[in-house]
């Protein structure tokens, strides 16, 4: 294909083509100094003619403005992310801006290496759904924001970090799930997943620690769950919670342990799509039926859940609603505005169809 | 936090930090013209100190590449296409490039307008999947070719134009598909979706131009479904071919329709992810049982399909693989290589579960 490249034009041959000086020219296509309507127009219409398309590059080096967000999200595969990608991308065509993706693969290196490269970029901001555990794993924003390049936060905060973060109640939308399990019935209620630990922890403490020192999102949801046990005054029960990789096989195997014990759960809470997917693959291996045999609330509602048989009862988050409303809270900070810090929480939807029943009689 | 930021440390307190000029420093870390070992080990040794980090942009000034893809894509929320760009933005990063990725909505203006936009950018490429149904709407694509920057499509090639396309063999899968309803007993089979046209085509070489007029992928899709009829002798029957709006919603109503005629299709075959949901919808209204009363294969399969009851036996895109490849064939083209034009077709797998039976005795 090289043999079919041409060169664009220059501003020299805009200038040529207008029968003006070079600065003239210069000065018409960068929007500074003076210059005549009348070499304006001419200069304009040269441009126009020859092809000459303003080099965005030279225009952020004079102005120090990219009018490019930059995105780091932990797997653009993931619909989650797909629909918080979308929500940036347009929400930032809305005022003008492109936007940068980057994944990482749920790995903190990755993302630094991520935020490293927008810095460089010279993006106007940086929108992060981070790994960071902590404001001590997160030098990387610092550094960012050290380089005056505002960082918000989307889909999880950082303990300890003070940024604007754009999150769902994840505590509240777990707590309702599993009180609505309650409701029906249900004193014995898995759930998938819990910490990506090897070993079991058997102490609720440990076991809380564990779920926050993997993602701010899991323990928090983690802790919704007990809320819920802890206000019907259920013991809790480390059997009843999966350990292990956060993979839709292991979701199967750690759901088959759990409804081969003496006391089986009589219901599922599964706190993402491929733990929904995975406790239903150990449903089908045990010949259990969904609702009649197993009660199951999942999170993320999907167009799939609704033509299962029969439809499940989901939570939906509002994917796009994040993207657009992290947006919004980064242009603030890059207009300068002091309220774009803390917490900005939208709603979830509980969205009831039909695969929560009694338990069944023993 | 307008506050809080600070001025990242520029080239001169580089220089003076290291003891020398503002000249040895720019060439030492703009990597060009001569600098005596010595001065250059302490000038990194600076820039290290003071934190230091290199303009990207400058770069790109001097060197006259950003190290950067375009992505085009219809809809990043599509999973399908989430896969895409994590394919090209693992390629990418594992070169060393960024992605810059926007979302057109499937709508040919914002397409040429994305288009204007990464030319201005100077990316180095750009990866395409176009709503463009022919070389007369591809104007844009010309542009940026005439501007030095390749482009390679996706999914889709456009009919007519030169130029390098990553795609999986549509026409193939669809009669593989078909032929697999029609070895299992089919006669009438019907087909989701058809062109996105109000009133139905009668003619099937007028319905043949209205999928083409659509979408490429579209287009041969219906070709292998109509492929698979010819060679069992089976007449084209226009009412079994879904027109109208291609939404989940409306695949349902046609569905049903289909499905109320006076002889109704005894299998689907469906031809996105939003029309295998829409037709399960229509089934659940129907009463209808997968498989038992109306078999179905579906395109793009899903960790979904596997827990219905019945499994569907599902078409698998490699989304990664294409995505990975379209980034591969780009940089082939942006190192001049003249290789780089033509179809490259990617493999599709059928993946055989339960959602095929015999059609029901009447």
């Amino acid at each position: 294909m090289a043999s079919e490249r041409s060169v664009p034009p220059t501003l020299s041959e805009v200038a040529e083509a207008a029968g003006v000086s070079r600065s003239a020219a210069a000065r018409t296509l960068g929007g500074y100094g003076y210059v005549s309507p009348e070499v304006r127009e001419r200069v304009l219409e040269a441009a126009e003619r020859i092809g000459y398309r303003a080099n965005a590059l030279a225009r952020s080096m004079s102005t120090g403005v990219t009018q490019t967000l930059g995105v780091i999200v932990a797997d653009i595969a993931n619909p989650f992310f797909g629909g918080v990608v979308r929500g940036i991308s347009d929400a930032s065509r809305a005022r003008g801006f492109d936007t940068i993706v980057l994944s990482t693969h749920e790995d903190l290196d990755e993302e630094i290496a991520a935020v490293n490269v927008l810095i460089d970029k010279r993006v106007d901001g940086i929108v992060l759904a981070s790994a960071a555990l902590s404001s001590a794993s997160a030098g990387h924003i610092e550094q960012a924001r050290a380089h005056g390049v505002p960082v918000v936060l989307v889909d999880r905060a950082v303990p300890g970090l003070d940024l604007a973060s754009v999150v769902i109640d994840n505590r509240a939308a777990a707590r309702e799930a599993v009180e609505r399990l309650l409701e029906a019935g249900h004193r014995r209620i898995g759930f998938v997943w819990g910490p990506p630990v090897a070993e079991r922890p058997r102490r609720r403490r440990e076991l809380i620690d564990e779920a926050a020192r993997n993602l701010w999102t899991d323990g928090e949801r983690l802790q919704g769950y007990l809320d819920a046990l802890d206000d019907a005054g259920i013991a809790f029960d480390a059997d009843l919670v999966t350990v292990g990789p956060k993979v839709e096989q292991h979701a199967q195997e750690e759901v088959e342990r759990m409804l081969s014990l003496d006391e089986p759960p009589t219901a599922l809470f599964c706190t993402e799509n491929d733990a929904v997917t995975g406790a239903l693959r150990a449903l089908r291996s045990l010949r259990l039926r969904i609702g009649a045999d197993v009660s199951l609330i999942g999170f993320d509602d999907s167009s799939w859940a609704a033509v299962m048989e029969p439809p499940l009862t989901m939570i939906e988050q509002p994917t796009l609603a994040l993207g657009s409303k992290a947006a919004d809270v980064l242009f603030a900070a890059i207009d300068g505005e002091q309220s774009a810090t803390g917490l900005h929480t939208l709603q979830t939807r509980f969205i009831e169809r039909a695969s929560v029943l009694a338990p069944p009689e023993r």
